[in-house]
């Protein structure tokens, strides 16, 4: 139930923070694909966190191990299981969570909806499933890779601290180079280092902030996506809704094309050098839930992670009202961390539609 | 390929706004639901255009006819088949959109990914196709009506006019009536004249605007919604964005969480009279994609119309530039017909989940 | 819940025998075909009882309309819609059926699983839903005829009259008006004649027979079917054994494989003028699930109807034993209009297919 | 593509027969199932080859390991990942199967569809493969048992050898010690003697033997099923014949079904100590696709094994004729070993149809 995405390029995850591991299993993958453990660590590496200063000082190893579908170094088409040790066990450090539940986690919901949890580390709710889904997406931005298709997610807000609009203009697309220049994956350099301070500062309050990632994707032809419950930014939403912490999806203007009439809003067409775009892209990319040849690109919003080292009321098992002490680890701001991981669910759902459109508009001659 | 939603309630619609008609087949829908046309005409009328002074002048008569799946007043169990004729069929109306696509509207590309299309009316990509999810949603939220739960959807802005937020606490959730009150569906009926003042100058200029619509589900059981990928924010927001014209989602806090700290956001648990809750509602009634028992809420903003009375710079099937003179009826603000289809959209995610959730924990005795 | 057919060309059927009528939805249809209403009604027409000497005196005009999806002559990509309206409409045939169950009918399941049914003429268990598969499969087949693959299914055996086997062999593939000859849809002439007898003998009796359909397709080229699930064989198997009245199902050697050991079984590879092909075809051209270039042949047992016009013991609605009458109209042996709704299914299991192989070995360039 | 089965109760398998190891994720289980390895190991010990006189003389461990999904000793609700390593690594005895296709083994047809295969073992088309099955299959089981359900396999025949149709009564429903009672797993201890004899005839050869599995379960309430397309039988049907070695299938009385009319055939209904039952049961416990209440039983064909110890002509990878030596090791008769998997399948269809019944006509009271 729920733990498998995409219709022909499928993923299924499995894992709990706390327990054997963490796994994927990719199947519909296109056979012939060079693949090798050290294209999908690159990803996991990103993800991991650990590995700045305004990351939890938590150290996960996070080794990828491919045990099928790859022979030779190429994919063989059959499915392609990854699996993700767990190497940081200490139950000692969640007793507390056992009896209580933390505010604005899935510990309350996974209890009423399956009588039972896995509480250690947040166990199936917990941020480490995503590594099952960035290991996927590592294959997936391979394909697309192959096929001209380039995703680059970064960070464009953080808590107040914002990026200047003008830096998301068509010709200023990010290097990957850009994105990881600065812990916090903001490709402003002067941005990113405010927002690297404010991270700090809400650390030391021991409280956490949120913040919005942009993610955009050139080189996508038309005619991907799906009418008219599969829409191409319905599938994204989904997706990137899918991510824990988000609250906000837009794709193109978003909300803010409310404040515009149709006038001001649409994208007229004009003929560039022999070529049909459009003058504008409010729309984002997409037109009636299909991509239209223009820049791809949305927004996410991350609120504030809920763990907090932060005394903190709440109730327990029993529906007693108690207190969380909120000692231990945290991550005062995950949202750098999750730029990888848009960046693998957008590349999943582009090459789930990629493979649709093809299957239905290029595998006859009619 | 993207026309089924839904996993064990289905929904399949069928039909471009010029032809036979349009349909839908529901399939999954449990036995013994009394199950009228009466039921489903009510809420086809609630979407129909035509009806006001802000809406178009086209009149739509929308008669639904339930030819399968409901025997002696009852559903069978088997699926649920439900046509509506087209009624308003005027090719000649449509010549121009023949050979020059209407800028940020699907026409475009629907071109470019198959190759052709049915140009009468926007054919597939119609609003009209979202009859068929009414009809639908009818039956679901009749179920869920069945089990205590109740959805209202309403305009909270059109173009810069906005209800004040006090109006969306927990205590003023309105009646059906309050939304139906006047034409432009929002429940404050000063805001609303302001709303349709807006939209009359709009059509005055032949220009179009669009707005958010808040939806509320109150009575919703803890435990719906399955991690990780169908979480049930995931789904809703894969729903709303599969609606015609929708730009941005957001549960709960929505974009607005980043401007909070954890310990500003979180949603601290308390024993009320014996039952749990939260005291704020930033969550939106989820954590971890399943309810939490507590309201429901999320916001979709609607973009302005693409369709307005000005002429706009194209270009044709050739790809030449051209002008698109934007003859004909148009409807300023589609905002309040799609109030009823988020209402729709919900109660079939609802459903869905309610079933999922049975099927997984209360089928077996363990 | 199990009215959706197909992965990515899809099928939904609804309709009962008795109500509105009978219709389809095919989503998946790639765009550009060349489609009419006369390509669905000659397979209709072939399957409608009532047309011959050994059928049911019942006469069904079973009239196909093409509501959506075909726009000049030519699909659109969109979801085709189909609807057959029901002209027999005479309820009081089936008073007898509304308080008492037809032995080995799905009277008393249907009953057992939906605390309902509609019991005229069957309801939704009535070989009247096959009309939908029909008419999707007019179309899948149309797409296979562009690929050059080619599907004729004939009735093999009716009680114990039996063709001779060597009628099967590969340089004997049937002409679809070979197997239109005769009423009883077997190509070889001299055994039809007696399978007629057989019929008419049964249904002087009141009595009703089964018999045995061989399907085999030509053209297939090697690759096509699914590891490991959805096995080329598997999906034809569940498909075949979704008809009513089958029982059994063989590919290839079948049961009598067991009589064989692996030395004798076993189809020796060889190069037939500088292609690869087998001696044999015993594998019934299926390896590992997928499709090997040769023949693919099976056959599908259809036990005799449960229709008959003699006096049964039965219970009715309260489980008290009592007598049906078996008054009315019957139809002896269904088998031979089974023929055509063997090759829809037959052609839409392998559309499926060949889009999903082409989705994953063809979509990109490795 | 084709790895995962199920629609509630989901499991996909991953993994080649030389690589890191086999696998399987179970999706959907219920919370709260008591789970131990031991539960596993115990239907993967009956699967292992290696036990008997008849077996391959490999040892395959085939050690279990949930890796997730269970805490404290039960079903969390969340997937449940279990993996067993290779063991029995020895490419070179793979050298000759790398250049030369393996008659009426997949080792073509992988080739054709993929253009690669992992020729070591098989690779993914391996036997191996079924180890996730029954590692699904033992949960499932658990799932069944727990409301009353119990499924049985047996070998009624092997090659010409084949017990005596009278074992097979409803009076007579094996144990599982009657059935593990001899290595070749047919309850009438006689006959399993001279299948034991025919087997080592053939292995003495070189050669292979096939065989019958009978399966029968008991328990089942009326209902389970869904018209049309996943009739109870069609989804077995396809569950069996997505076994290696199936070349047929039949439910009830299958192909005999033929030799019988309507009066001859019908099962009728009586009332037998205030339950309505059937007085026969032709139909295999399923009328219309539906559970009946009476015990469910089906055939399948298994051939014999495609691998031999015999010079057999093939072609390589370049198509050139050549000769395959056959040296090595090799499986006399799969098919007692085939016992466990096809009731591990038959056990994860159950389970989902279950699950499928409870969700729609359960979850809402009416």
């Amino acid at each position: 139930m729920g733990n498998t995405f995409g219709k022909l390029f499928t993923i299924s995850t499995w894992g709990e923070s706390h327990g054997g591991g963490i796994g994927v299993v990719i199947d519909g993958c296109p056979p012939g694909l060079e693949l090798s453990e050290e294209d999908i660590q690159f990803e996991l590496d990103r993800r991991r966190p650990g590995q700045s200063d305004i990351s939890t000082p938590r150290k996960e190893t996070d080794k990828a191990t491919i045990v099928s579908g790859v022979y030779e170094g190429k994919t063989l088409g059959t499915p392609i299981g990854i699996t993700v040790p767990n190497s940081d066990h200490r139950p000692e450090a969640y007793t507390e969570m056992k009896e209580k539940f933390r505010p604005s986690h899935a510990d309350y919901t996974y209890q009423a909806k399956y009588g039972r949890r896995n509480h250690e580390g947040g166990g199936r709710s917990s941020a480490r499933e995503t590594i099952g889904r960035v290991a996927a997406g590592a294959i997936a931005s391979k394909l697309l890779a192959s096929a001209g298709i380039e995703i680059r997610a970064y960070i464009e807000r953080v808590h107040q601290i914002e990026m200047d609009p003008s830096g998301h203009a068509k010709e200023h697309f990010p290097t990957l180079e850009d994105v990881e220049a600065t812990s916090v994956r903001c490709p402003d350099l002067k941005v990113a280092e405010k927002m690297i301070e404010r991270i700090k500062q809400a650390r030391s309050k021991g409280d956490s902030v949120g913040g919005v990632i942009r993610c955009r994707v050139r080189g996508l032809p038309a005619g991907l996506g799906d009418p008219v419950f599969d829409r191409l930014e319905a599938d994204i939403g989904k997706a990137m809704l899918s991510l824990p912490a988000t609250k906000g999806f837009e794709v193109g203007s978003g909300f803010s094309s409310v404040e515009m009439t149709g006038s001001e809003h649409n994208d007229l067409f004009e003929n560039r050098d022999g070529e049909v775009h459009t003058q504008s892209n409010r729309s984002g990319g997409v037109q009636g839930g299909i991509s239209n040849g223009e820049e791809l690109f949305f927004r996410i919003a991350f609120k504030p992670t809920a763990t907090i080292l932060q005394k903190q009321q709440t109730v327990d098992l029993a529906g007693e009202e108690t207190e969380l002490m909120g000692r231990g680890r945290h991550d005062p701001c995950v949202v750098p961390r999750a730029v990888p991981i848009v960046e693998a669910m957008t590349s999943l759902v582009l090459v789930d539609h990629w493979m649709r459109h093809h299957a239905q508009t290029k595998a006859f001659s009619l």
